[in-house]
């Protein structure tokens, strides 16, 4: 492979004209293929299905405390899934609420709250300060970016290294300004790049000195248990790091069954210090009897132990491995050494982050969606949607099927590549001019 | 039966010995019947245990429009759950959100994004204006105010009548008071008297002229189907009247199926206007990708039409309707005739409201208490907790047994009149005590 910046402009017309057949030949299939959301595909959800048997008419349904699952009640969950989830989230049982179906409704209401009464230890509901900011490590999760935007939440970007997000700009930012009361982490197969913080980075968000005495770090641990293999990271535990460095109130951990058993029919968590969780627990109250109980009983049930899940995760890495590996081999076919795209290798999660060129992402989504394609809107990995650099791409290799992915991928590649060399040669084109014009 | 205000001093001290002894008999007894809360009873909860043979692991769980129930997405509800449930309260599709297991939860959200973000047509969220008031028809549902009391929403009692809440109050406050933002009704089977709106009380509603143009009623249609016989109240369809009168968006209509199927496991609900679902809608994307669409499926493919439903709660009423019949049996043979006590004989729903003479109730549910007898907190079913008169108690006779429910009332009854009798002596006492001052 020649990297495309050494070659002369004849070869690269030469190869934009075999790219833009390969992509008309594509376009003329009609595809349509969405590359576009981290939803597990149907071969995934065939693997919990079992769990639907546990729970029929003749099921007993009563909690381990004597509470009858079917009526109101436990506004934290049932015991067994407190057990359960807090031993697979490594807090105890005093640190957890188990909810809903959605981590993101927990989320999402976590800042609410915040915003029209505070958190633990706020002076004022964060609604009635001039400014909130949250700091954002870039690329991450739109959904955490869209929640702030809906609250009017000042979004800053943090640069993501390949350990973790930009420690020293985040240590210098939380320590001087009082208005920055959060940060959005996905700290294990991160969201999109795949990256696990380092011990080091955990340690040094354990040890941040924020101006802001209530300041939360949101610590999305989404994909806790879903590894792509035997390869897994090690994601160092935040709350006892916390508590170490006498800051046991400062994280809020969320997760969620979503990706194991089904994510339109699981089950949520937030966990915490006993004391942030009493808090939120008093606030809860105003808000809900109670989450669906039954379907966190069938979870129990269907798991049993943390075993149980690494085991039912083991299933899910078998059918996500091959789609991975296969999207890594064409991007190293069609893009290795060419000096045009860089991407990351995880070992977990659920994207595959794409950089081009800069000033490329938005035109390769387009011209892919164009020949059947769906992307993730180029930007969306950024707050406001805004990629200042405009070359981030996310891969979410999941949901199709192996057959889709290849041809999707193939096509993105051919975009990609099509896209450059049009940036390269314009640029040529106008250092020709610029030498024209000078001589 | 005599009333006690007929009585002479030692007629009284002599019945106030016969009860008193039958209050220690009880007492001695160590009782624990809770009567506090409209908890279904385990029975009725054994009526639904089919329901969960409807979705096992040989399923199909594809929604009508093809949507995978297992996987994210369709915020709404999925589409045969919003047409089972806009067909239970009288709405068309587009004019409902089907959401999770808790109504309660709907309308703390609904509350929750009002102060926040405003709802359609506000011109600042509510949270941004000097002073929020709504009004409450007393007594109420607890639940209700305390959402008020948790967002620093100011409230106005107002008086129930027999036929719905006083409506004169209601017309002269919200087109006087640009503050008054909402009011909360339980219009049908109310909680906790009973009373169903009448049909002028609805029209009355639906053509207010609010001074705040972004006033809303939150119509908690809690117990839409809930009769205890087949003599049903009718309540007039509010949506449609709003409608007629110019009002569209004027209502939230709020429901679940918590006490059809399971409180702790069921699908709750929001109607109103499309304008106003649009909008909410659009809010709601920020807070999460969908309900749990499962246990959706799972209530339609039992339930399958209006008419599953209101059959399955003939089962219902079968159960409760002789559980409120001995509460009202005992309530006659025990304080009927007395003047110091008066009850509804409601039609559905799932409380009795017993007021007692004033400044009564405190002590009541005290003594019951101290018996074994918990019984809703008294002033609960006011705003603040605080009940001006002291006399209103709410009966739940749903979750004790049929067995427990018995002695529970005889004991309230035998309290109701101790504590009448030591009001009414201490009232002659004193009068006594001015005659010989005055002599």
């Amino acid at each position: 492979m020649r990297r495309f910046e050494d070659m002369d402009i004849v070869d690269l017309q030469e190869l934009q004209i075999e790219l833009q057949n390969r992509y008309d030949e594509f376009k003329a299939q009609n595809l349509n293929l969405d590359m576009s959301r981290g939803k597990p595909g149907a071969d995934q959800l065939d693997l919990t299905m079992e769990m639907l048997d546990c729970i029929n008419s003749e099921s007993r349904l009563i909690a381990e405390n004597g509470t009858d699952c079917r009526n109101y009640g436990l506004i934290d969950g049932i015991p067994e899934a407190k057990e359960l989830f807090s031993k697979m989230l490594g807090v105890t049982t005093e640190e957890i609420i188990v909810g809903g179906n959605s981590s993101l409704n927990i989320m999402y209401d976590t800042i609410a709250r915040a915003m029209t009464h505070g958190v633990l230890g706020s002076e004022l509901p964060w609604g009635k300060l001039p400014k909130v900011k949250f700091l954002c490590p870039v690329p991450g999760y739109d959904r955490h970016f869209s929640i702030c935007e809906f609250f009017g939440i000042e979004m800053i970007n943090i640069d993501m290294k390949s350990d973790g997000p930009d420690m020293d700009a985040i240590e210098k930012l939380v320590s001087s300004d009082e208005s920055i009361k959060g940060i959005w982490c996905v700290p294990k197969y991160s969201n999109p790049q795949g990256i696990t913080y380092s011990d080091e980075v955990v340690d040094r968000f354990a040890r941040l000195k924020p101006k802001a005495k209530d300041f939360r770090i949101f610590w999305d641990n989404a994909y806790a248990v879903h590894h792509l293999s035997d390869k897994h990271d090690e994601l160092k535990d935040i709350l006892a790091a916390c508590k170490e460095a006498g800051n046991p109130n400062m994280v809020f951990i969320f997760a969620s069954t979503s990706k194991i058993s089904f994510p339109g029919a699981g089950v949520a968590m937030i966990a915490s210090s006993k004391e942030n969780i009493d808090f939120i627990k008093k606030q809860m109250f105003f808000q809900t009897i109670g989450p669906d109980k039954i379907n966190q009983l069938m979870h129990v049930r269907y798991f049993k132990t943390v075993e149980g899940i690494e085991e039912h995760m083991k299933k899910h890495a078998k059918i996500l491995k091959p789609k991975f590996d296969t999207v890594l081999s064409i991007l190293d076919a069609e893009l290795g050494g060419k000096d045009i795209a860089w991407w990351n290798k995880p070992n977990g999660g659920y994207f595959i982050s794409l950089d081009t060129m800069d000033g490329c992402a938005k035109d390769v989504v387009a011209m892919a969606k164009e020949a059947g394609v769906t992307l993730t809107k180029a930007g969306a990995t950024y707050p406001y949607g805004k990629d200042p650099h405009d070359r981030n791409i996310r891969i979410a290799p999941t949901y199709p099927t192996l057959e889709e992915l290849k041809k999707a991928i193939e096509i993105l590649c051919i975009c990609v590549q099509l896209v450059s060399i049009k940036k390269i040669l314009k640029s040529r084109t106008h250092k020709l001019h610029l030498l024209k014009v000078g001589s």
